[in-house]
Protein backbone atom coordinates (compact mmCIF):
# COMPACT_ATOMS: atom_id res chain seq x y z
CA UNK A 1 0.00 0.00 0.00
CA UNK A 2 1.20 3.41 -0.28
CA UNK A 3 2.74 5.88 2.81
CA UNK A 4 0.56 8.03 4.29
CA UNK A 5 1.59 10.59 7.32
CA UNK A 6 -0.91 11.66 9.22
CA UNK A 7 1.24 14.70 10.95
CA UNK A 8 -0.41 16.50 14.39
CA UNK A 9 1.41 19.82 15.27
CA UNK A 10 0.40 21.46 18.83
CA UNK A 11 0.62 24.78 19.83
CA UNK A 12 4.12 24.75 20.72
CA UNK A 13 5.06 24.75 17.09
CA UNK A 14 2.01 27.21 16.29
CA UNK A 15 2.21 29.67 18.85
CA UNK A 16 6.05 30.20 17.34
CA UNK A 17 5.74 32.10 14.05
CA UNK A 18 9.94 30.86 13.44
CA UNK A 19 9.39 27.33 14.36
CA UNK A 20 5.63 26.74 12.50
CA UNK A 21 7.73 28.24 9.18
CA UNK A 22 10.81 25.79 9.34
CA UNK A 23 8.01 22.79 10.46
CA UNK A 24 5.65 23.79 7.51
CA UNK A 25 8.81 24.48 5.16
CA UNK A 26 10.23 20.60 6.14
CA UNK A 27 6.03 19.81 5.50
CA UNK A 28 6.00 21.14 2.23
CA UNK A 29 8.82 18.89 1.30
CA UNK A 30 7.40 16.04 1.94
CA UNK A 31 6.49 13.56 -1.07
CA UNK A 32 4.41 11.24 0.28
CA UNK A 33 0.64 11.68 0.70
CA UNK A 34 -0.27 13.78 3.75
CA UNK A 35 -2.56 15.22 6.19
CA UNK A 36 -2.17 17.77 8.85
CA UNK A 37 -4.00 18.02 11.92
CA UNK A 38 -2.95 21.02 14.21
CA UNK A 39 -4.42 22.16 17.36
CA UNK A 40 -5.15 25.62 19.22
CA UNK A 41 -2.34 27.40 20.79
CA UNK A 42 -2.17 29.94 22.99
CA UNK A 43 -3.78 32.81 20.53
CA UNK A 44 -7.34 31.54 21.52
CA UNK A 45 -6.51 32.46 25.39
CA UNK A 46 -5.49 35.81 24.23
CA UNK A 47 -8.75 36.68 22.48
CA UNK A 48 -10.97 34.64 24.90
CA UNK A 49 -8.86 36.98 27.27
CA UNK A 50 -9.56 40.78 25.02
CA UNK A 51 -13.08 39.86 24.54
CA UNK A 52 -14.00 38.74 28.19
CA UNK A 53 -14.31 34.86 27.80
CA UNK A 54 -12.80 33.17 30.90
CA UNK A 55 -11.72 29.84 30.08
CA UNK A 56 -13.32 27.36 31.92
CA UNK A 57 -11.64 24.11 33.49
CA UNK A 58 -12.66 21.15 34.97
CA UNK A 59 -10.39 18.38 36.54
CA UNK A 60 -7.41 20.06 33.80
CA UNK A 61 -10.38 19.95 30.90
CA UNK A 62 -11.59 23.11 29.36
CA UNK A 63 -15.17 23.32 29.13
CA UNK A 64 -16.38 24.75 25.68
CA UNK A 65 -19.77 26.81 26.80
CA UNK A 66 -21.38 28.76 23.71
CA UNK A 67 -19.10 31.55 23.92
CA UNK A 68 -15.84 29.76 23.94
CA UNK A 69 -17.30 27.51 20.88
CA UNK A 70 -17.26 30.60 18.91
CA UNK A 71 -14.05 31.56 19.98
CA UNK A 72 -12.26 28.31 19.33
CA UNK A 73 -14.44 27.87 16.06
CA UNK A 74 -13.19 31.44 14.76
CA UNK A 75 -9.81 31.14 16.21
CA UNK A 76 -9.03 27.75 15.35
CA UNK A 77 -10.94 27.32 12.40
CA UNK A 78 -10.36 30.93 10.80
CA UNK A 79 -7.24 32.81 11.97
CA UNK A 80 -4.94 29.62 12.50
CA UNK A 81 -6.28 27.35 10.26
CA UNK A 82 -6.44 29.79 7.15
CA UNK A 83 -2.95 31.04 7.85
CA UNK A 84 -1.46 27.35 8.12
CA UNK A 85 -3.12 27.13 4.93
CA UNK A 86 -1.81 30.67 3.15
CA UNK A 87 1.88 29.89 4.29
CA UNK A 88 1.57 26.24 2.32
CA UNK A 89 0.21 27.30 -0.80
CA UNK A 90 3.30 29.73 -0.42
CA UNK A 91 5.51 26.89 -0.38
CA UNK A 92 3.76 24.95 -2.99
CA UNK A 93 1.73 22.58 -1.05
CA UNK A 94 -1.76 22.76 -1.87
CA UNK A 95 -3.51 22.81 0.99
CA UNK A 96 -7.16 22.96 1.86
CA UNK A 97 -8.13 24.26 5.55
CA UNK A 98 -11.22 22.06 6.84
CA UNK A 99 -13.23 21.24 10.09
CA UNK A 100 -14.86 17.85 10.34
CA UNK A 101 -18.02 19.51 9.18
CA UNK A 102 -16.75 20.50 5.75
CA UNK A 103 -17.62 18.12 3.24
CA UNK A 104 -19.29 15.91 6.37
CA UNK A 105 -15.98 13.99 7.00
CA UNK A 106 -15.69 13.62 10.60
CA UNK A 107 -18.79 13.76 12.43
CA UNK A 108 -19.29 13.42 15.81
CA UNK A 109 -21.64 13.58 19.06
CA UNK A 110 -21.62 15.93 21.80
CA UNK A 111 -20.52 14.43 24.74
CA UNK A 112 -22.61 12.90 27.34
CA UNK A 113 -23.05 14.71 30.34
CA UNK A 114 -22.10 12.73 33.22
CA UNK A 115 -20.27 13.47 36.39
CA UNK A 116 -19.47 16.72 33.96
CA UNK A 117 -21.03 18.78 31.39
CA UNK A 118 -17.77 19.57 29.26
CA UNK A 119 -20.58 21.17 27.07
CA UNK A 120 -19.84 21.90 23.04
CA UNK A 121 -17.18 19.10 23.28
CA UNK A 122 -17.28 16.38 20.44
CA UNK A 123 -16.65 12.57 20.49
CA UNK A 124 -15.44 11.44 17.03
CA UNK A 125 -18.02 8.63 15.40
CA UNK A 126 -15.18 7.08 14.01
CA UNK A 127 -17.28 4.81 12.16
CA UNK A 128 -18.52 7.21 10.48
CA UNK A 129 -15.42 9.28 9.24
CA UNK A 130 -15.52 9.83 5.42
CA UNK A 131 -11.89 8.55 4.17
CA UNK A 132 -13.35 8.58 0.84
CA UNK A 133 -13.49 12.21 0.74
CA UNK A 134 -10.19 12.05 2.19
CA UNK A 135 -8.70 10.24 -0.42
CA UNK A 136 -10.93 12.16 -2.93
CA UNK A 137 -8.24 14.76 -2.17
CA UNK A 138 -4.98 12.85 -1.67
CA UNK A 139 -5.74 11.50 -5.21
CA UNK A 140 -5.61 15.64 -6.40
CA UNK A 141 -2.45 16.11 -4.56
CA UNK A 142 -4.51 18.51 -2.33
CA UNK A 143 -3.25 18.19 1.41
CA UNK A 144 -6.16 18.50 4.16
CA UNK A 145 -5.53 20.69 7.00
CA UNK A 146 -7.46 20.17 10.39
CA UNK A 147 -8.48 22.65 12.85
CA UNK A 148 -9.43 20.73 15.99
CA UNK A 149 -13.64 20.41 15.35
CA UNK A 150 -15.86 18.33 13.96
CA UNK A 151 -19.78 18.87 14.63
CA UNK A 152 -22.58 17.09 15.25
CA UNK A 153 -24.82 16.85 12.43
CA UNK A 154 -27.54 19.25 13.59
CA UNK A 155 -25.71 21.92 12.81
CA UNK A 156 -23.60 22.71 15.82
CA UNK A 157 -19.88 22.43 15.47
CA UNK A 158 -17.63 20.83 18.03
CA UNK A 159 -14.18 21.39 20.26
CA UNK A 160 -12.00 18.36 19.28
CA UNK A 161 -9.12 17.14 20.38
CA UNK A 162 -6.58 17.07 18.04
CA UNK A 163 -4.48 13.82 19.11
CA UNK A 164 -7.78 12.17 18.81
CA UNK A 165 -8.52 13.43 15.63
CA UNK A 166 -5.42 12.66 13.98
CA UNK A 167 -5.39 9.40 15.52
CA UNK A 168 -9.23 8.68 14.05
CA UNK A 169 -8.16 9.98 10.80
CA UNK A 170 -5.19 7.55 10.79
CA UNK A 171 -6.86 4.76 11.76
CA UNK A 172 -10.17 5.50 8.96
CA UNK A 173 -7.44 5.71 6.37
CA UNK A 174 -5.60 2.37 7.39
CA UNK A 175 -7.87 0.17 5.08
CA UNK A 176 -6.12 2.63 2.07
CA UNK A 177 -2.71 3.29 3.29
CA UNK A 178 0.70 2.32 5.07
CA UNK A 179 0.25 4.95 7.93
CA UNK A 180 2.35 6.89 9.57
CA UNK A 181 0.71 8.73 12.77
CA UNK A 182 3.12 11.51 13.74
CA UNK A 183 2.61 12.95 16.92
CA UNK A 184 4.93 16.52 17.52
CA UNK A 185 5.34 17.59 20.86
CA UNK A 186 8.31 19.57 22.53
CA UNK A 187 10.70 16.81 23.16
CA UNK A 188 12.70 14.68 20.53
CA UNK A 189 11.00 11.51 21.17
CA UNK A 190 10.28 9.05 24.04
CA UNK A 191 13.62 9.43 26.62
CA UNK A 192 14.66 6.98 28.90
CA UNK A 193 16.45 9.52 30.88
CA UNK A 194 13.62 12.66 31.21
CA UNK A 195 16.27 14.97 32.12
CA UNK A 196 18.25 13.66 29.04
CA UNK A 197 16.95 15.14 25.85
CA UNK A 198 19.68 12.51 24.01
CA UNK A 199 18.59 9.60 25.73
CA UNK A 200 15.80 8.69 23.01
CA UNK A 201 14.54 5.01 22.58
CA UNK A 202 14.31 4.73 18.96
CA UNK A 203 11.87 1.61 18.92
CA UNK A 204 8.89 1.14 20.78
CA UNK A 205 7.45 -2.31 20.42
CA UNK A 206 4.59 -4.30 22.33
CA UNK A 207 7.64 -6.26 24.17
CA UNK A 208 9.58 -3.41 24.73
CA UNK A 209 6.69 -1.36 26.18
CA UNK A 210 6.31 -4.04 28.98
CA UNK A 211 9.42 -3.45 29.83
CA UNK A 212 9.54 0.17 30.16
CA UNK A 213 6.47 -0.45 32.12
CA UNK A 214 7.78 -2.69 34.85
CA UNK A 215 10.89 -0.64 35.18
CA UNK A 216 8.74 2.50 35.89
CA UNK A 217 10.98 4.63 34.03
CA UNK A 218 8.42 6.64 31.65
CA UNK A 219 8.25 10.43 32.58
CA UNK A 220 5.40 12.23 33.49
CA UNK A 221 3.02 12.93 30.80
CA UNK A 222 4.59 10.26 28.20
CA UNK A 223 1.92 7.04 29.28
CA UNK A 224 -1.43 8.69 27.82
CA UNK A 225 0.45 9.13 24.70
CA UNK A 226 1.81 5.91 24.56
CA UNK A 227 -1.28 3.96 25.50
CA UNK A 228 -3.13 6.05 22.29
CA UNK A 229 -0.69 5.08 19.84
CA UNK A 230 -0.81 1.21 20.75
CA UNK A 231 -4.76 2.29 20.63
CA UNK A 232 -4.28 3.22 16.83
CA UNK A 233 -1.92 0.63 16.04
CA UNK A 234 -4.82 -1.95 17.45
CA UNK A 235 -6.82 -0.14 15.17
CA UNK A 236 -4.86 -0.20 11.84
CA UNK A 237 -2.78 1.74 11.96
CA UNK A 238 0.98 0.88 10.67
CA UNK A 239 3.19 3.15 12.91
CA UNK A 240 3.35 5.81 15.37
CA UNK A 241 5.84 8.39 15.30
CA UNK A 242 6.44 10.89 18.88
CA UNK A 243 9.57 13.30 17.93
CA UNK A 244 9.73 16.81 17.50
CA UNK A 245 8.40 19.01 15.35
CA UNK A 246 12.05 20.39 14.04
CA UNK A 247 12.72 16.75 13.39
CA UNK A 248 9.96 16.16 10.65
CA UNK A 249 11.72 15.58 8.15
CA UNK A 250 14.54 13.01 9.64
CA UNK A 251 11.57 11.38 11.29
CA UNK A 252 9.51 10.41 7.83
CA UNK A 253 11.98 8.01 6.90
CA UNK A 254 13.68 4.24 7.95
CA UNK A 255 15.88 5.82 10.68
CA UNK A 256 14.42 8.13 12.95
CA UNK A 257 15.25 10.46 15.21
CA UNK A 258 12.33 10.47 17.25
CA UNK A 259 10.29 7.27 18.99
CA UNK A 260 9.11 4.53 16.40
CA UNK A 261 5.99 2.99 17.95
CA UNK A 262 5.37 -0.50 16.04
CA UNK A 263 3.12 -3.73 16.67
CA UNK B 1 -25.22 22.19 -20.41
CA UNK B 2 -25.76 21.83 -16.92
CA UNK B 3 -27.43 24.98 -14.78
CA UNK B 4 -25.20 26.12 -12.12
CA UNK B 5 -26.20 28.80 -8.91
CA UNK B 6 -23.61 31.22 -7.51
CA UNK B 7 -25.71 32.83 -5.55
CA UNK B 8 -24.21 35.61 -2.56
CA UNK B 9 -25.26 36.48 0.51
CA UNK B 10 -24.94 40.12 2.73
CA UNK B 11 -24.88 41.06 6.09
CA UNK B 12 -28.62 41.44 5.72
CA UNK B 13 -28.80 37.75 5.70
CA UNK B 14 -26.14 36.32 7.84
CA UNK B 15 -27.20 39.14 10.82
CA UNK B 16 -30.67 37.52 10.92
CA UNK B 17 -30.58 34.06 12.41
CA UNK B 18 -33.96 33.38 10.98
CA UNK B 19 -33.87 35.07 7.85
CA UNK B 20 -30.41 32.62 7.45
CA UNK B 21 -31.74 30.05 8.50
CA UNK B 22 -34.63 30.09 6.03
CA UNK B 23 -31.96 30.75 3.39
CA UNK B 24 -30.53 27.89 4.11
CA UNK B 25 -33.20 26.01 4.23
CA UNK B 26 -34.36 27.11 0.31
CA UNK B 27 -30.43 26.56 -0.75
CA UNK B 28 -30.21 23.36 0.35
CA UNK B 29 -33.08 22.21 -0.99
CA UNK B 30 -32.15 23.53 -4.99
CA UNK B 31 -31.56 20.18 -6.55
CA UNK B 32 -29.13 22.25 -9.04
CA UNK B 33 -25.70 22.41 -8.63
CA UNK B 34 -25.08 25.74 -6.59
CA UNK B 35 -22.30 27.17 -4.66
CA UNK B 36 -22.40 30.29 -1.94
CA UNK B 37 -20.80 32.98 -1.38
CA UNK B 38 -21.28 34.88 1.93
CA UNK B 39 -20.18 38.42 3.37
CA UNK B 40 -19.28 39.19 6.60
CA UNK B 41 -22.44 40.67 8.39
CA UNK B 42 -22.16 43.42 11.80
CA UNK B 43 -20.56 40.38 13.74
CA UNK B 44 -17.31 41.44 12.68
CA UNK B 45 -17.64 45.09 13.85
CA UNK B 46 -19.13 43.73 17.07
CA UNK B 47 -16.06 41.45 17.81
CA UNK B 48 -13.89 43.80 16.53
CA UNK B 49 -14.88 46.75 18.83
CA UNK B 50 -14.81 44.30 21.36
CA UNK B 51 -11.09 43.55 20.74
CA UNK B 52 -10.31 47.28 20.01
CA UNK B 53 -9.44 46.96 16.36
CA UNK B 54 -11.07 50.10 15.15
CA UNK B 55 -12.57 49.86 11.89
CA UNK B 56 -10.66 52.14 9.86
CA UNK B 57 -12.31 53.41 6.33
CA UNK B 58 -11.30 55.73 3.02
CA UNK B 59 -14.15 57.04 1.07
CA UNK B 60 -16.23 54.17 2.53
CA UNK B 61 -14.02 51.51 1.79
CA UNK B 62 -12.80 49.27 4.95
CA UNK B 63 -8.58 49.39 5.07
CA UNK B 64 -7.63 46.48 5.97
CA UNK B 65 -4.49 46.32 8.72
CA UNK B 66 -2.84 43.58 10.10
CA UNK B 67 -5.37 43.76 12.86
CA UNK B 68 -8.24 43.85 10.86
CA UNK B 69 -6.87 41.32 8.77
CA UNK B 70 -6.35 38.96 11.73
CA UNK B 71 -10.04 39.98 12.72
CA UNK B 72 -12.02 39.11 8.84
CA UNK B 73 -9.74 35.84 8.51
CA UNK B 74 -11.04 34.64 12.01
CA UNK B 75 -14.77 35.87 11.95
CA UNK B 76 -15.39 35.94 8.00
CA UNK B 77 -13.37 32.34 7.76
CA UNK B 78 -13.60 30.68 11.01
CA UNK B 79 -17.07 31.99 12.93
CA UNK B 80 -19.23 32.87 9.86
CA UNK B 81 -18.33 30.30 7.47
CA UNK B 82 -18.06 26.93 9.73
CA UNK B 83 -21.56 27.89 11.47
CA UNK B 84 -22.93 28.08 7.78
CA UNK B 85 -21.40 24.95 7.00
CA UNK B 86 -22.57 23.11 9.91
CA UNK B 87 -25.77 24.57 9.30
CA UNK B 88 -25.93 22.91 5.83
CA UNK B 89 -24.66 20.02 6.67
CA UNK B 90 -27.42 19.55 9.01
CA UNK B 91 -29.65 20.49 6.10
CA UNK B 92 -28.70 17.15 4.42
CA UNK B 93 -26.48 19.85 2.20
CA UNK B 94 -22.94 18.25 1.86
CA UNK B 95 -21.32 21.90 1.87
CA UNK B 96 -17.22 22.32 1.98
CA UNK B 97 -16.22 25.90 3.66
CA UNK B 98 -13.64 27.64 1.80
CA UNK B 99 -11.47 30.69 1.13
CA UNK B 100 -9.46 31.15 -1.94
CA UNK B 101 -6.83 30.35 -0.75
CA UNK B 102 -7.76 26.81 0.20
CA UNK B 103 -6.51 24.55 -2.70
CA UNK B 104 -5.74 27.95 -4.13
CA UNK B 105 -8.79 28.08 -5.90
CA UNK B 106 -8.61 31.73 -6.04
CA UNK B 107 -5.24 33.50 -6.62
CA UNK B 108 -5.33 37.75 -6.06
CA UNK B 109 -2.82 40.52 -6.01
CA UNK B 110 -2.98 42.83 -2.80
CA UNK B 111 -4.33 45.94 -4.69
CA UNK B 112 -1.50 48.01 -5.58
CA UNK B 113 -1.11 51.34 -3.68
CA UNK B 114 -1.88 54.52 -5.62
CA UNK B 115 -3.80 57.52 -3.73
CA UNK B 116 -5.03 55.35 -1.02
CA UNK B 117 -3.38 51.87 0.74
CA UNK B 118 -6.43 49.68 1.52
CA UNK B 119 -4.31 47.32 2.86
CA UNK B 120 -4.78 43.64 2.63
CA UNK B 121 -6.97 43.59 0.40
CA UNK B 122 -6.91 41.52 -2.20
CA UNK B 123 -7.98 42.34 -6.45
CA UNK B 124 -8.77 38.72 -7.71
CA UNK B 125 -6.53 36.91 -10.45
CA UNK B 126 -9.61 35.88 -12.56
CA UNK B 127 -7.61 33.88 -15.16
CA UNK B 128 -5.88 31.97 -12.32
CA UNK B 129 -9.23 30.82 -10.83
CA UNK B 130 -8.81 26.91 -10.62
CA UNK B 131 -12.38 25.83 -12.00
CA UNK B 132 -11.09 22.58 -12.15
CA UNK B 133 -11.48 21.74 -8.12
CA UNK B 134 -15.29 23.58 -8.18
CA UNK B 135 -15.97 21.19 -10.72
CA UNK B 136 -14.51 18.18 -8.44
CA UNK B 137 -16.52 19.27 -5.70
CA UNK B 138 -19.36 19.60 -7.54
CA UNK B 139 -19.07 16.53 -9.33
CA UNK B 140 -18.84 14.73 -6.01
CA UNK B 141 -22.16 16.55 -4.61
CA UNK B 142 -20.18 18.96 -2.40
CA UNK B 143 -21.26 22.22 -2.09
CA UNK B 144 -18.71 24.97 -1.41
CA UNK B 145 -19.40 27.50 0.41
CA UNK B 146 -16.65 30.86 0.28
CA UNK B 147 -16.16 33.28 2.90
CA UNK B 148 -14.71 36.74 1.42
CA UNK B 149 -10.96 35.67 1.67
CA UNK B 150 -8.50 35.21 -0.72
CA UNK B 151 -4.68 34.82 -0.54
CA UNK B 152 -1.65 36.25 -2.56
CA UNK B 153 -0.06 32.92 -3.20
CA UNK B 154 3.33 34.58 -0.70
CA UNK B 155 1.64 33.41 2.03
CA UNK B 156 -0.92 36.22 3.10
CA UNK B 157 -5.01 36.29 3.42
CA UNK B 158 -6.38 38.98 1.28
CA UNK B 159 -9.34 40.65 2.36
CA UNK B 160 -11.64 39.92 -0.79
CA UNK B 161 -15.69 41.78 -1.59
CA UNK B 162 -18.08 39.06 -1.43
CA UNK B 163 -19.73 40.32 -4.84
CA UNK B 164 -16.66 40.22 -6.42
CA UNK B 165 -15.38 36.77 -5.62
CA UNK B 166 -19.42 35.41 -6.43
CA UNK B 167 -19.23 37.42 -10.11
CA UNK B 168 -15.72 35.51 -10.65
CA UNK B 169 -16.67 32.23 -9.73
CA UNK B 170 -19.80 32.77 -11.92
CA UNK B 171 -17.17 33.99 -14.96
CA UNK B 172 -15.22 30.94 -14.52
CA UNK B 173 -17.61 28.66 -14.53
CA UNK B 174 -19.34 29.63 -17.72
CA UNK B 175 -17.10 27.52 -19.74
CA UNK B 176 -18.70 24.43 -17.93
CA UNK B 177 -22.22 25.56 -17.23
CA UNK B 178 -25.07 27.46 -17.58
CA UNK B 179 -24.40 29.74 -14.78
CA UNK B 180 -27.50 32.03 -13.03
CA UNK B 181 -25.28 34.44 -10.63
CA UNK B 182 -28.02 35.62 -7.79
CA UNK B 183 -27.53 38.36 -5.85
CA UNK B 184 -29.47 38.43 -2.72
CA UNK B 185 -29.96 41.96 -1.16
CA UNK B 186 -32.63 43.59 1.15
CA UNK B 187 -35.56 44.45 -1.77
CA UNK B 188 -37.33 42.30 -3.69
CA UNK B 189 -35.17 42.79 -7.11
CA UNK B 190 -34.90 46.37 -8.94
CA UNK B 191 -37.73 48.59 -8.53
CA UNK B 192 -39.11 50.68 -10.94
CA UNK B 193 -40.40 52.75 -8.31
CA UNK B 194 -38.10 52.98 -4.84
CA UNK B 195 -40.73 53.56 -2.85
CA UNK B 196 -42.72 50.27 -3.81
CA UNK B 197 -41.46 47.52 -3.36
CA UNK B 198 -44.20 45.64 -5.59
CA UNK B 199 -42.73 47.55 -8.70
CA UNK B 200 -39.86 45.25 -9.53
CA UNK B 201 -38.87 45.32 -12.78
CA UNK B 202 -38.94 41.24 -13.89
CA UNK B 203 -36.30 41.54 -16.54
CA UNK B 204 -33.39 43.74 -18.17
CA UNK B 205 -32.00 43.27 -21.17
CA UNK B 206 -29.20 45.53 -22.52
CA UNK B 207 -32.17 47.40 -24.82
CA UNK B 208 -34.29 47.99 -21.31
CA UNK B 209 -31.17 48.66 -19.56
CA UNK B 210 -30.53 52.05 -21.76
CA UNK B 211 -34.30 53.22 -21.53
CA UNK B 212 -34.08 52.88 -17.71
CA UNK B 213 -30.56 54.78 -17.61
CA UNK B 214 -32.30 57.37 -19.83
CA UNK B 215 -35.13 57.83 -17.75
CA UNK B 216 -32.93 58.47 -14.71
CA UNK B 217 -35.07 56.01 -12.56
CA UNK B 218 -33.29 53.66 -11.16
CA UNK B 219 -32.49 54.01 -7.48
CA UNK B 220 -29.43 54.69 -5.25
CA UNK B 221 -27.02 51.94 -4.91
CA UNK B 222 -28.80 49.85 -7.99
CA UNK B 223 -26.56 51.24 -10.78
CA UNK B 224 -23.53 49.94 -9.61
CA UNK B 225 -25.11 46.52 -9.30
CA UNK B 226 -26.65 46.72 -12.95
CA UNK B 227 -23.29 47.28 -14.19
CA UNK B 228 -21.52 44.37 -12.62
CA UNK B 229 -23.96 42.12 -14.00
CA UNK B 230 -23.71 43.28 -17.22
CA UNK B 231 -20.33 42.91 -16.61
CA UNK B 232 -20.41 39.37 -15.67
CA UNK B 233 -22.54 38.46 -18.47
CA UNK B 234 -19.98 40.24 -20.86
CA UNK B 235 -17.69 37.54 -19.50
CA UNK B 236 -19.76 34.72 -20.31
CA UNK B 237 -22.05 34.33 -17.40
CA UNK B 238 -25.68 33.31 -18.78
CA UNK B 239 -28.11 35.31 -16.53
CA UNK B 240 -27.90 37.65 -13.61
CA UNK B 241 -30.84 37.60 -10.80
CA UNK B 242 -31.10 40.44 -8.19
CA UNK B 243 -33.71 39.44 -5.71
CA UNK B 244 -34.29 38.95 -1.88
CA UNK B 245 -32.73 36.21 0.02
CA UNK B 246 -36.66 35.02 1.20
CA UNK B 247 -37.64 34.61 -2.30
CA UNK B 248 -34.52 32.20 -3.24
CA UNK B 249 -36.66 29.32 -4.52
CA UNK B 250 -38.77 31.40 -6.68
CA UNK B 251 -35.82 33.05 -8.20
CA UNK B 252 -34.26 29.80 -9.16
CA UNK B 253 -36.61 29.09 -12.23
CA UNK B 254 -38.10 30.62 -15.19
CA UNK B 255 -40.19 32.67 -14.01
CA UNK B 256 -38.76 34.68 -11.38
CA UNK B 257 -39.93 37.27 -8.26
CA UNK B 258 -36.46 39.02 -8.70
CA UNK B 259 -34.97 40.49 -11.09
CA UNK B 260 -33.55 38.39 -14.04
CA UNK B 261 -30.69 40.13 -16.01
CA UNK B 262 -29.90 38.68 -19.33
CA UNK B 263 -28.22 40.06 -22.33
Amino acid sequence: MEKLFVIKIGGNVIDDKETLHSFLSAFSSLEEKKILVHGGGKIATKIGDSLGIQSKYNNGRRITDDDTLDLVTMVYGGLVNKKIVAQLQSLNCNAIGLTGADANIIPAKKRPVKDVDYGWVGDIEKSKIESIKLKMFLDNKIIPVFAPLTHDMQGNILNTNADTIASSLAVALSADYDVRLIYCFEKKGVLEDVNNNNSVITNIDRKKWAELLEDGRLFDGILPKLENAFGAIDEGVKEVLIGNANDLFNNTGDKTTGTLITA
